[in-house]
C-alpha cells in the first residue's frame, strides 16, 4: 500500500474533479458563492518545509534497530511528515500551511507481534512516546503527538502485520493481522468466498486495526455490525503483556476486555491482530434507490423499515441539500439519460413529489435471490406507505462504486479557498428530528456569525434498533473568513455542541481523539471519563501510550 | 417481591416434586444409584442458627437512617442472613448447614437514585463494604462478603427501585429502575404491549441490575440479544460520581463504559436505572419441538440454522443424556398421550433413529403470522435434511411452562443427598464438539476419582452468529463421598478446566464472582485482568465496594 499524500487524502495523481460534472460549478457557485474553476491554493511544496532533525537517544535507535531491523527504523523527512498527523480538516490546513506540529522522531516498521513488543518493551524502557499507526486516514486527531513534547516520539506502522493467518469456515471467523487495509483484507477473504462485510467510507486507506482502535462502522453495519460487533477475538501488546481475547462468541466474564480495545486508540496498547465475524459473498447484491417526499417522511420510512421483519444490508437517506448536491455531481447525461429523467419529472409530478423537498434514499440487499426479493417486497410498501416511489439500481450501484472517492473533495475544496467537512452522530429514533432541527440551526448561527457562505447538508445512515446515525457534510466558504480555521471551528463546533444537547453522541464512528475530547465529559458524564482515565493511568502511568487522546490534553511533562 | 428462602431457591411452599413424574425416581436410581422415595437431610432450622450481631458504628448507622429513613435500614437476622449469599451450590450447601459466612450487619433499602448515592457516600466515609442485591439469585458467589471481612458490610437492596419509568415508543426503548424483578418487569412493559423479551432460567427471582451486572443471557438471546445488546443506557453511583450513560444506539466513544458497567459484579458502583430495547409483543410466538438422530448432527443442525437465512428467537437441542432426562419427567400420561407416544416410536424406527441417541430440540419463532410461517419452513428444511423430524408444538408448550422452575431441582436433590449444579461456557463453533467432549472425559475422570455416581448432561443454547453456549448440568450422589462438597469441587472445577482448556469461555451468562474467579487469568489473560484491575483500584481506591469479586480474592485489611 502507498503511503497517502502528505498534505491530503489518498494516492498522489488521484483527485475529485468538476469537469465531467457539468452541474457542480454553478451549484457550488449558488450555494456558498464560490467559483471553483481555478485553483487558488495550493499546498507548500515539500522541499519548503521546516522538518526538524529527528531526536532519537542511541540506546532508543539502537534498542529499534534490534527489534525490527535497521531498515525498518525510517528517519526518513516524508515518512515522518506523513506519520505526523492523521487527515481531520484541520489537519490537511495545517499540512498544507507547512505546520507540521510534533512530528515522530522514527517511523517504526515491525514485521511480528514479537517485534511489536520488542519496541513497545524499548520504547517504555526509554520513555518514548508510542503511537500506533494504520492507514492514517483518522479524522478526529486521533495520530499526533502532544505540541512540544519533549520525549522521543515513535510512530509505529502497522502495515507489515497484512495477512490473513486463518479463516475458521465452520465458525465463520478469520484471524487476520492488524495492519492490513481494506482492499488486501477482502482480496485475501473473496479468494476463498468470505467477506468481512466492513466497509467504512475511509476502507480503501484503513486498517482492521484502525477501525478497531477508533470503533470504526461501515455502510452495510446494519446486516454486519458496527467493528464491535464483528471483532470477537483479538491479540494486543500492552504495557501489562500479551493481552489475548479469545474469539468466543458471547460472554459473562465483566467488565469486556474485548470492549476496553474497541475504541482505545492506542491508549491501552498496540493491537495486532484480531478473530473477525466472516459471511459467505452473498449469491445477489442490490442497492436499490428511493425517492421520499420530504425529511419528516424520509425519517418516518426508515424508522418503519428498522421496526419490520425486514433486515436490509443498508438503510440511507439525504436530506434535500444533499440530494440537490448529489443530483448537482451527475455527468453529463447522454440522451437516454436525459429522456429517463423526463420520464421521472412526470412521474414526480404526478405523485405530488417536490424536487426541492424530495429525499434520496439507497437501501441495500444481500442474500440468497429468494431472500432478497422478500426483503425487496418489504421495503418496496413502507417507501409506497410514507409517499415515496422506487427509482431502480442504477443511483444505487453509482453510489457503491463512488463512495470511497468522496474524501477527495476536502483537498478540492481546500484547493479553491473552502473548507468541507463533515460530523456525525447517533441517537435514538425519537431525538432525530429534533436533533437534525438545532444542528441546522445552530450551524446557521455560526455561519452567520462568522459572516461566510456555507451549506449543510445531511444524511440518515446506519439503522439500529433504537435509533441511528445522522451524518452531516458541510462546507464554508472561507475567502470571507479572517482565520479560515476559526470559522471551521465555530462551524464545526457548533453542530458538535448540538449532538450532545440534543441527546446525540459525539460521534458514531469518527472516535474522539483530540477534536472530540471537549465533549467527552458531556457524552459519557465526569464519572465515566473518571473511569476511561482510570482504566488509562493503571495501564500506562507513564502516559506513553498516545497520549492525550480521549481524555484529553495531557500536561506535557518536563524531560 | 417476597424474599427466597434462605435455605434454597424461590418461595417458601414451592418445590420440586416427582410425585406426578413416575418414571423419575427409577431413572435417578439407575444413574446415580440414588433413593428419591425418601428426603434424607433437611436444612437446619432457624432457630438454630448462629446469626452473629451486627456491628454497625453508630455515626454510619445514623448516617444511613439519615439516607433511606429508619425503616429501610435492617438489622433484622433473617433479613440478613437472606441477604449473606447468593444460590450457588456451594451457598446452599453451607447454608444448610448453619455456616452463614460473613453476613452483612445491616440491609438497606435506598428508595431512590439520590438515597443510593446518600448511601455510598456514607458507607465511603465510615470505610464500610457495599454490596448490591438485587434478587440474591447469583449462582457464581458474587454476593458474599469476604471471610473475615473487618469492616462493616452493608448489602444493598435495589428492590424498592421497581418501575418503568418511561417508554419511549418511536425509539423502543424504556427507561426503567433496576431493582425490578423480571416479571413485575414484564407486567409493566406488557400493558402497553411492549417485551423486553430477556427471560433467563432465574427470571421470576432476578432483577434488571442484577442482569446488567452479571451480563445475563436469556432464553430467546438468538432474537432479542444478551442483556448487553438489549441495555443501552444506564445511570450508576460510583463513588468518581453518577456515571450517566445516554442510551444512543452506537457510538465510537471509547473504550465504553457502558461495557465497563456490565458484568462489574457491584465493583464500579451501584447501577439504578438502565434504559433497555424493547420489542412490541409478537402477533404469534411459538416454540417447536424436535427429535435429531445424535449429537453429532444435533449440533451440525443448530450450526446450520445459525448460518442460514431463518432467524428464530430460541435455538436449543439436549444430548442424549438430556434428552432421556427430560422424557424421565414427564407426567403420568393419559390414554391420548400412550397412543401418540406409540405413534411417534413408530416414526422413529421407520427413521432409524435410535431413542438412546436421539436428541430433543427446541426451536422459537416469533413475529407476524407470515415471518413465523416461513421461519418454520426454512428450519424444517435444515433439521430434515439433518436426519430429524418435527414433533410439534406440545413439548415446546411444556418447556417454556416449565423452564423456570428448573432451578428448585438443586433442593430436592439437596434433601436426598445429591449435588445438582450447572456449569455453562461459550466457545465458537469449530469447538463445540471436542470441548463437548473435553468436558465429558473430564468429568469421568473426576467422578471416577471421587468415587461417586453421577450423571452429567448438557444441551447447546444461544446461537450467534460464530458460535454458541453449551450448558451442562450435572449430579453427583454425595452419598458416597467423604466430603460431599469437595467431591462436588473435584467435578464442577474438572468441567470448568476443560471450557478454558478447550477454546471456551469461563461461562456464558453466569458471571465471574468468586466461584470462577480461578480460571480468570485463563480466559481472559494476565493482560486482562490487569485491565480490569487498573479501572476498579482506580474507580475504587479502598476496595469498599464488593471486594474479592471477578479478579479474585482481596487481602482481608486490617481495620
Amino acid at each position: 500500500m502507498a503511503a497517502m499524500k502528505w498534505w491530503g487524502w489518498g494516492e498522489d495523481g488521484v483527485a475529485f474533479t468538476d469537469a465531467d460534472k457539468p452541474e457542480l460549478a454553478p451549484f457550488i457557485q449558488a450555494k456558498i458563492g464560490l467559483d471553483v474553476r481555478h485553483s487558488t491554493a495550493r499546498p507548500v511544496p515539500f522541499a519548503d518545509l521546516d522538518v526538524p532533525a529527528p531526536s532519537v537517544p542511541g540506546v532508543l535507535q539502537a534498542a529499534l534497530e534490534e527489534a525490527v531491523g535497521a531498515a525498518h527504523v525510517s528517519a526518513d523527512p516524508l515518512d515522518r511528515v506523513v506519520h505526523g498527523r492523521g487527515k481531520s480538516l484541520r489537519d490537511l490546513v495545517l499540512q498544507r500551511r507547512g505546520d507540521l506540529g510534533r512530528l515522530p522522531d522514527a517511523v517504526v516498521r515491525p514485521g511480528s507481534e514479537a517485534e511489536v513488543a520488542a519496541v513497545l518493551a524499548a520504547a517504555l524502557e526509554a520513555d518514548a512516546v508510542v503511537i500506533p499507526f494504520g492507514g492514517g486516514t483518522n479524522i478526529s486527531g486521533s495520530l499526533d503527538a502532544p505540541p512540544g513534547e519533549p520525549r522521543p516520539v515513535l510512530s509505529v506502522d502497522l502495515g507489515r502485520l497484512d495477512r490473513v493467518l486463518e479463516i475458521d469456515a465452520v465458525s465463520r471467523l478469520a484471524r487476520v493481522q492488524a495492519g492490513v487495509f481494506g482492499p488486501a483484507l477482502e482480496a485475501q477473504l473473496n479468494a476463498s468466498g468470505w467477506t468481512l462485510g466492513h466497509f467504512p467510507d475511509s476502507f480503501t486507506h484503513s486498517t482492521l486495526g484502525g477501525w478497531i482502535a477508533t470503533r470504526s462502522s461501515g455502510m452495510q453495519s446494519d446486516k454486519f455490525g458496527d467493528v464491535a460487533d464483528l471483532t470477537r477475538g483479538l491479540r494486543a501488546v500492552t504495557p501489562a503483556g500479551t493481552l489475548v481475547v479469545r474469539p468466543v462468541p458471547s460472554t459473562s466474564t465483566g467488565p469486556s476486555v474485548r470492549e476496553m480495545m474497541l475504541g482505545s486508540e492506542g491508549r491501552l496498547g498496540i493491537i495486532t491482530e484480531a478473530t473477525v465475524h466472516v459471511h459467505r459473498l452473498p449469491e445477489e447484491r442490490v442497492i436499490l434507490g428511493y425517492l421520499l417526499p420530504d425529511w419528516e417522511r424520509a425519517l418516518e420510512a426508515m424508522h418503519a423499515i428498522a421496526g419490520s421483519e425486514a433486515t436490509p444490508s443498508v438503510t440511507r437517506v439525504s436530506d434535500a441539500p444533499e440530494t440537490q448536491f448529489s443530483f448537482a455531481t451527475r455527468k453529463a447525461a447522454s440522451r437516454v439519460d436525459r429522456l429517463k429523467s423526463s420520464a421521472l419529472q412526470v412521474v414526480l409530478r404526478r405523485r405530488g413529489i417536490d424536487v426541492e423537498q424530495m429525499c434520496l434514499a439507497f437501501v441495500g440487499f444481500e442474500g440468497s435471490a429468494g431472500h432478497v426479493k422478500t426483503q425487496r417486497g418489504l421495503v418496496g410498501k413502507l417507501v409506497k406507505a410514507h409517499g415515496g416511489l422506487g427509482i431502480g439500481s442504477g443511483p444505487g450501484a453509482l453510489y457503491d462504486q463512488k463512495k470511497f472517492d468522496t474524501p477527495y473533495i476536502r483537498d478540492y475544496l481546500l484547493d479553491r479557498g473552502a473548507l468541507g467537512d463533515v460530523s456525525e452522530t447517533a441517537a435514538p429514533w425519537s431525538a432525530l428530528r429534533g436533533l437534525y432541527d438545532a444542528v441546522q440551526t445552530a450551524a446557521a448561527e455560526a455561519i452567520a456569525a462568522q459572516g461566510v457562505g456555507a451549506y449543510v447538508m445531511c444524511h440518515m445512515s446506519h439503522s439500529y434498533h433504537a435509533g441511528a446515525c445522522l451524518y452531516f457534510t458541510f462546507a464554508v466558504n472561507a475567502s470571507g473568513a479572517r482565520d479560515e480555521l476559526v470559522a471551521y471551528d465555530a462551524v464545526k463546533g457548533a453542530i458538535q455542541q448540538a449532538f450532545v444537547d440534543a441527546g446525540g453522541t459525539l460521534s458514531h464512528h469518527h472516535a474522539v481523539g483530540t477534536e472530540h475530547a471537549r465533549w467527552l465529559e458531556q457524552d459519557i458524564s465526569p464519572a465515566g471519563v473518571a473511569m476511561q482515565r482510570a482504566l488509562f493511568e493503571g495501564i500506562d502511568p507513564g502516559s506513553n501510550l498516545n497520549p492525550g487522546k480521549i481524555t484529553g490534553a495531557a500536561a506535557v511533562r518536563e524531560p
